[in-house]
């Protein structure tokens, strides 16, 4: 394959596609020089078209869990695919899969599989309706769940109806929470809730254990479902759904990203009382019962069982935020790192605009490490700390290069169209 | 990997997946004996988990269009894979691929991809809704459209809210078309079509062109969208939009199933005008960027261009519809066939509960052939003439086992379930 320019693909892109690219892996949400488009990817490397390498700190947004062309995972989807992948029924693969889920995470009893994350979410929501013969569904503000109508943070192409019984709290916050629920009533079908707050632009907050305490009994005392929003934090956190960290079960959690290693798949989990709703809904794709990536899915379970990746994880990240803390100081800098280092999000202190950081991710990007801006990164497990400290190296030149122009960097146009959507309650 | 004897695969999906399975490939809708897993396909064939071979009219319900593991695609899947299928942003096919559909279907400018049908649909949808300004959604009464809650046929985990601006139509009927166009008044989105009417259950009809250049006008009068739902029929009857057939374009056609035969791909094309509010949504997935799809598209798009597998679909339907229609008739029956010989519908004439059509399907999977009693199917490019003979040579079979036991069929209970359903509007 020729390499390819950026420039040329993006031109011809824009005339096929609208505005290019849309979607979370559009530049149009980055800062200028963000490559759009990427010819390979091995372990935690990335390569855009025209051949230079990043240290990858998107992970595709969360399906790369153990690295890009793991060669267990990949033999074990391989082996699936020349024996089928989509017939006209599911392959064995299906069941196995199921009761892998349901030996790992501690609430389930039972699983079904779709693509997207917005399938596994979208099933939840109706479940929770199903099972109640209620309507409204209470989600954290800010917190996102996917991009159809009920859930999507862009307003276009959506009616109020598609969200009339979607209602917010503030994650974390009893009080919030509380009186959503009373608010609700007798009409309350469920709670959503992010394994830990990751939103866009505001700083990341594990759950504090009291909040998630209260969202069970408050469920517990209406009979509404707990629906734990794993798609993102699946599996990043602990070999569970992640609030077994804080001792809290759910009813349903919805999983995706990372549950084949990137090969195309997600599930909604649940626990026995929800298992007449879940089976009670018609919902089905065509390529919901594909063997291939359940296949992955399956040795990727076995190789998160088998292994410390969890803590090979936590070692990676607090080298990450302890080393970036430092270095930023050492320039004068001052970092707002937040949430689980496994999944890290890095703004800057004193940066309402976010001009820092868009500045110093771009700093980043030409020393050939890609970080974002605004939004939560991953780790994968093909990262070493050799990887780590690669991109400590190039964080000590990026805060070197920033400081002497730090009073005259500006804000991007486009980030400040987007923070405004962010503050009005979108994306 | 070991058989499995399909009674214990069933025994153990029920205690993990609700119901033992779901959606359009579950056997509870189809009649006893019918296996769920399969454990291999190649070409127009699949194997059970007992290792029992069918010539498989179903094709995946629909994604197999040029027959399971095609060299050529598995090679083009199997490089693009090698270098990275999900990553941090897409890869060079993704220009490729859109250029590709572009170049083929005659009223597109632009595509954005996705991962289900119904993905595709409610892209579809919001988009109408964004370009208009306004709610209404006319769609053929019995149609199907996806399985999100705006259009699944299933009654449950759906509130009224979900479509409330939904309104139905009678396929091939101008002045029912005419009417909704009419109450719709100015809050007029968009039109829903499919390429012919392929509703379960009932006799499939080609679209008639008065109808099809009425629903045309009337969204040109109105500056509604007019949208060709081609998830299920898509390449099946042209190598451009199906209503080209009939001289009709749209503004926006769904795709999906045969696309990148059998890799999870689905894609909303659409005109110039509509490029503006596809823009303009936040709509996105995890996968929707992976690119080994992509590169089996664009292999599976080249071939179709590139033989005659129309001729060879029409060659091979035309055989089967007239060589049962004549084996039926030695045996007393009479068949109802309907719709395009390449996606055909069999079933009985005076047989209002589907009995004699779930006992000849019966017949026909013991002696090898895949067929389903009230769901259109599919031809795959892979099958050959021989293959028809083969099926014939069942079905004259099958007729006669079925001729003696004739008066004393009785119907499913399932299946009696199941029509209640859908007289209710349901699938």
């Amino acid at each position: 394959m020729t390499a390819q320019t950026e420039a040329s693909l993006r031109a011809r892109a824009l005339k096929v596609i609208p505005n290019g690219m849309y979607g979370h892996e559009s530049v149009a949400l980055l800062p200028d020089g963000f490559p759009q488009f990427f010819s390979r990817a091995d372990g935690a490397w990335i390569w855009d078209s025209e051949g230079n390498r990043y240290l990858d700190f998107m992970c595709a947004y969360g399906p790369n869990l153990l690295g890009y062309h793991h060669p267990e995972v990949d033999a074990a989807a391989a082996r699936q695919a020349a024996l089928g992948d989509a017939m006209t029924g599911p392959a064995p693969v299906m069941v196995d899969l199921a009761e892998t889920l349901v030996s790992m995470v501690g609430h389930a009893d039972w699983a079904m599989f779709c693509k997207n994350g917005t399938d596994a979410t979208s099933m939840a929501l109706m479940t929770a309706r199903a099972h109640t013969g209620r309507r409204i569904v209470l989600v954290a503000a800010g917190a996102y769940h996917g991009a159809a109508a009920w859930c999507t943070p862009g307003p276009m192409g959506v009616l109020p109806e598609d969200r009339a019984f979607i209602r917010p709290y503030l994650y974390n916050d009893v009080a919030s929470l509380e009186a959503a629920v009373a608010e609700a009533g007798d009409d309350l079908a469920g709670i959503f809730a992010s394994p830990f707050k990751h939103d866009v632009f505001v700083d990341q907050e594990l759950p504090d254990p009291a909040y998630a305490e209260r969202a069970r009994a408050l469920c517990d005392e209406t009979g509404a479902l707990l629906i734990i929003d794993e798609v993102r934090a699946g599996f990043r956190l602990a070999k569970d759904c992640s609030w077994s960290l804080v001792g809290v079960a759910p009813d349903l959690s919805c999983w995706g990203k990372s549950l084949g290693n990137g090969q195309p798949l997600s599930a909604l989990l649940g626990a026995e009382k929800a298992r007449g709703a879940a089976g009670s809904l018609y919902v089905t794709g065509s390529f919901w019962f594909a063997a291939t990536p359940m296949a992955a899915a399956i040795e990727t379970l076995r190789i998160l069982r088998e292994t410390d990746y969890l803590a090979h994880f936590e070692a990676l990240g607090t080298r990450l935020r302890v080393g970036l803390d430092a270095a930023a100081a050492a320039h004068g800098f001052t970092l707002r790192q937040s949430g689980p280092v496994q999944m890290p999000l890095i703004m800057f202190a004193q940066d309402p605009d976010a001009r820092l950081g868009y500045a110093f991710s771009q700093e980043m990007l030409a020393r050939g490490v890609y970080m974002h801006p605004w939004h939560n990164m991953f780790l994968c497990a093909a990262m070493t700390m050799a990887d780590i400290e690669f991109a400590l190296a190039a964080a000590d030149e990026a805060f070197a290069a920033l400081a002497p122009r730090r009073a005259s960097v500006q804000p991007s146009p486009r980030l400040l169209a987007l923070l405004e959507q962010a503050a009005a309650g979108g994306h």
